[in-house]
């Protein structure tokens, strides 16, 4: 991995912001939103790009609609063709969440990885699921079944942790342990339920795992939850500090930060939390 | 458990502070300086008190020397005698770091539990030993072998982390699952260490496992390192906020807080973190 990693998050609102439009057509509005974002990312020489959970649809959770289960898609599947090509041709990892059809029936809330030249790694599918007031994901989403993978990309290995997962300290080790250097973390989620805990989780998971992590919350009002979503995409460093601060709060915007990927080597060897751990007495956190 | 439970902790610093004295007069010398906190603590009806990490000794870790291992005794011993019957007197549940003897040869860095009829509940040995420099652990404490128990006291199920285990979010979880409402965390940090981090780890296990964790740091420089203990010792909510403020960065205090236990349940209610985790998916955390 390069000393220096120029990495890019973009946080966008839903443009058309009505959501009796047909899905298609949000989803296509929502992409391309998105397009000028991400050749600004690739014009200022981004290496790895994270995009905002589903990326290309509107945050549907509010309700408990089954119309919203066309919004999902194979994955790998026609989105991470259309990004394969973007990543190739600009020589950019990325990282693309999207609403994720496995069968009739079984639907994840799913990352995919795409590498420089194109080529797909894998995906992350969400593993813990929400169901509070507005939040309604258990609904919408299979709970994921492929653990925590990590990617080994051309710019070095990472690892993906969708929004609400952020809670459980228990992925974030189990990507630490599976060797990621940066953990990207698409969001989606409004003032008055998480803010309070935003600059606080991320940070200290960075901390107790010993990377880097960047995390992306969408912005701007949407119409089905009224749900507020307050953006401040970041990039935390190992020692939890956030990197040159956070995106707006309201504003769509590509935040662009150097990761100094030295500094993870430095602060593991300061404070040996890989080597000190106690798995033999982790036992009650596997119990059923 | 009552509605509030007053909660206090005491930092205090080593009244000699000259390492070179005899073991048992250093012990004596802060023993005696702790009475009075802890007298003012029960007169102010304080139900459950945490002293600091090895409360009666100088934090003797700067040093690799076999003399310190004199510090020790059996627990429960002598210290935990003198401590039940003040525990009883004031009916206040205590929780006392002691460095404990085993055996020849066999040391654990401890927590006694005292209820408040001043009976012995039993202890917490550390499970997670650092050596980094000037805290060369690793040469006076055998890693603990007691798990992370809970203790059921007058006023509720309490746990109990010793300082560098709060960088392990693992012991923080399975405190949680295995009850805890409240965890005392008795530490000996100094500053250039771990001070830009003593604000941010453990108002996120508190957030993460919806408990209230009190936190404390002795204060003052010890010569025996050089080590600039910066106190600040508080309790944090299940929201992970710090209630009414950090102690002093420098003087000795003893710090009490009013808990209002019906925010455990009403922050569990909101997040459902427990009903949502993985275990099936977190088995890295617990290979060897």
């Amino acid at each position: 991995m390069s000393k220096v990693v120029k990495c890019g998050l973009i946080q966008c609102s839903n443009p058309l912001n009505d959501e009796t439009k047909p899905v298609a057509e949000i989803q296509k509005a929502m992409l391309d939103k998105h397009m000028p974002f991400i050749e600004s990312a690739a014009k200022q020489g981004v290496k790895i790009l994270g995009l905002q959970e589903i990326f290309n649809g509107p945050y549907f959770c509010p309700s408990q609609d089954t119309r919203w289960y066309d919004a999902a898609e194979p994955v790998p599947g026609p989105m991470v063709e259309t990004m394969s090509a973007i990543a190739k041709k600009h020589e950019m990892v990325m990282v693309v969440p999207v609403y994720e059809r496995e069968m009739a029936g079984v639907f994840y809330n799913t990352a995919a990885v795409i590498d420089a030249d194109g080529s797909y790694l894998g995906k992350h599918r969400k593993n813990h699921i929400p169901q509070v007031t507005g939040f309604w994901e258990k609904f919408y989403f299979r709970p994921g079944n492929l653990g925590y993978q990590v990617f080994d990309t051309a710019v070095g290995r990472i690892g993906v942790y969708i929004c609400y997962e952020r809670h459980f300290p228990e992925g974030w080790r189990a990507l630490g342990l599976a060797g990621a250097k940066i953990v990207f973390n698409p969001s989606a989620t409004s003032r008055g339920l998480s803010e309070y805990l935003w600059k606080l989780e991320q940070t200290s998971a960075a901390v107790a795992n010993e990377y880097f992590v960047g995390t992306i919350n969408r912005v701007g009002i949407e119409p089905l939850g009224d749900d507020d979503f307050y953006g401040q995409s970041y990039f935390a460093d190992p020692r939890g500090q956030i990197i040159g601060g956070t995106a707006s709060d309201s504003q769509e915007e590509v935040l662009i930060r150097d990761l100094e990927m030295d500094l993870l080597e430095e602060v593991r060897h300061q404070w040996q939390f890989y080597r000190d751990r106690r798995p033999d007495s982790y036992s009650s956190l596997v119990e059923p």
